[in-house]
């Protein structure tokens, strides 16, 4: 599976060692391509990404993206947006809530015609058009709370719209992958769709609106009377690891409930726990982004036609997010509305579950999989120079290290 | 494999959900019993082990001991003893290094000659007698070090010469691993048991000895180049990550490499960096504390005899582990002696990883290898109790949770 570059040891830790060994060459190479990237004046996140791509089966087969890499990753993007929920106040979340829904819906709306519709033209079974249409749907916000968060760029506008209006876009995806499957399977059940996604909506309203003063109210009680070292720390990881598996369960992605984790104790935890937490997530995150760049596949580029399609989808993918969501967010603006159209642009996780569906339930070719993971890596390689960009007015000369997340 | 109290959630992530619930479980309950025990005046260190018996396969069932479950509990272990190392001046160490080689040189021959001795009387096959005795004689520190942390001990003489022993005992422990595997397979082959043991020590010597010069040289340049964020981080976890892969290729555990990274960066790094890397610990050690826990099963008590030779083994091993290191530090004093001999008890991975070659070449039973485990997992909760007692003189009321690792 994987080529080893050393001997193996003889104490019968093999598999342990290619572990270590795989983290290492994850974590490593991650950093030295970020480093590169940063001096090159590009951003470091594309850098981590590219690492994936270098180290992955395609090109070096360093790494294969196994169980161990995967939950390393799941765990990354997790503490990443349960940071970025510690820094946000729920309070300014919804005071752009209406932007963010009109961002949200148009984000998901636009997205899904244009795939459709892209493949509609090209003669594709009306099947195949739905699940692809679905596939673009939903953003995966980690990216951009990864370039947002690591500039100090949280406390935007253009971040909180988009904040909200990736939450707003989990819940729609949800719909919309149940619906594609309900087409594929020939078994619409309108009754449990609508209810899947009202349990969805009722657990996301749940946690925001009182999450952070049931957190207040129980916490300090708690925490005075609990005897076990870093207490506060402890609470704080089984709010984390609670709410994602909550939210797994209502139907929308564990990272949701990670950031609901956050923004339910964001304000009441000492800096000392929000470094303890910022440790986990600066290990990790690398995992993360280089395992978006592990899922790259020289496949892609089989054939002509293969290749032409991708390259048509990724333009596809990154216009109809930027158009759609940069609608939602126009009457703010038109320097807003590109920052929350090119933030919206990451697509991840959601994306290759819907392609992994519609694979599984026979929707789509294996060709048509391939390309969209292409189109997955090849968005979120492109977002934090796009992010870059949009950003510049606002960007303060190369952010101290420390600061960090230290904003606000 | 593993029983789940909700339901399933459709968007297909059911395997993710399922690692994310396992986590939950894991962290939540080792830190719920670690609460419980603190109450009742018990360390909380064997109530997170008891956490791991308790949710395990042989009694609720919720956690199966898997790969991403193992992969943590390694990676706690290994954050663990970087944090002590970066606790310890190497300078601590060498000063009472030749009670350290007489503890690790005594804790390996005593246990050995008792495991051997016992099976040999009980009318034992020879080889199987010759297994048991290897399987007893490598200390696993995690559990101590943890104690020794979290108590704020690690500068007491007793822990020094503790941690010292720890390594010397490691590569003893290799040497006799190779040497029980030549037996069984016939093939002794002195030259390469020679070899093997000669690169270990080697090693680790160059890496101690000079370890800390190069980093103190190298990291300010390096540091001051990068443009990275959180630069400090990221080269302390490359060296992390990389001398554990090269401890694991040299033959002895990953954690002497963590161990070794840690002392190398001692006193170099600042407060922030100690806190980062101690978010990770915290996160982790849970893992490591109650897998210890998820090893134990019920069937060490399949039948009388089974249960009666496990009852012998347990004190076997910790008494031989308390007069050999007791021994060797006896020249410090009854207390120093006793401490030392306490702090070296807990078997672990290596232990196992002697179990399962012993299996695998058929020198020892199943029932055997059941019984090694079951040792491994008592002599684990009982060395916090003991060590507890055994360090009440020095021990001042509760120390504050955000004390620890912070004394020196």
């Amino acid at each position: 599976m994987t080529t080893f570059p050393f001997a193996f040891a003889m104490a019968g830790g093999e598999g342990r060692t290619e572990i270590l060994w795989m983290m290492l060459a994850v974590f490593g190479s991650a950093k030295l391509l970020a480093e590169l990237f940063e001096r090159l004046g590009l951003p470091g996140i594309a850098g981590e990404i590219l690492a994936g791509i270098l180290i992955g089966p395609s090109l070096l087969g360093w790494v294969a993206p196994g169980e161990v890499i995967r939950t390393m990753a799941e765990l990354g993007v997790m503490f990443l947006l349960f940071r970025v929920g510690l820094e946000v106040e729920v309070a300014e979340l919804t005071k752009l809530g209406g932007t963010a829904l009109i961002v949200g819906v148009l984000g998901v709306v636009v997205p899904f015609a244009t795939g459709w519709g892209l493949f509609q033209l090209l003669g594709r079974p009306p099947l195949e058009s739905i699940f692809v249409g679905a596939a673009l749907t939903a953003t995966s916000v980690g990216i951009t709370a990864q370039v947002l968060a690591s500039k100090g760029l949280l406390h935007r506008p253009a971040a909180r719209i988009i904040l909200g209006a990736a939450v707003i876009d989990d819940v729609l995806a949800l719909l919309i992958l149940g619906a594609a499957s309900s087409f594929a399977t020939g078994t619409v059940n309108l009754m449990q769709l609508g209810l899947t996604t009202a349990f969805a909506v009722v657990f996301v309203v749940l946690v925001a609106r009182w999450g952070r003063a049931t957190v207040r109210t129980v916490m300090p009680r708690l925490e005075s009377r609990l005897q076990v070292g870093e207490a506060q720390f402890s609470l704080a990881m089984v709010l984390l690891f609670g709410l994602a598996v909550l939210s797994a369960k209502a139907g929308v992605a564990a990272i949701i409930g990670a950031f609901l984790a956050g923004l339910a104790l964001s304000g009441t935890l000492p800096r000392r726990i929000h470094d303890l937490a910022q440790g986990v997530t600066e290990l990790l995150v690398p995992f993360f982004l280089a395992s978006i760049g592990l899922q790259f596949s020289l496949a892609a580029f089989a054939n002509w036609s293969t290749f032409l399609l991708a390259l048509l989808l990724v333009p596809a993918a990154v216009l109809s997010k930027l158009i759609g969501c940069g609608l939602g967010a126009s009457h703010l603006g038109r320097e807003v509305a590109m920052r929350v159209g090119l933030g919206m642009i990451p697509r991840g996780e959601f994306c290759m579950v819907v392609a992994r569906a519609g694979l599984t339930l026979h929707a789509i070719s294996p060709a048509t999989y391939r390309m969209i993971v292409f189109m997955a890596v090849a968005a979120a390689m492109l977002t934090p120079p796009l992010l870059k960009v949009a950003f510049r007015g606002v960007l303060a000369p190369p952010p101290e290290t420390e600061d960090v997340f230290r904003i606000g």
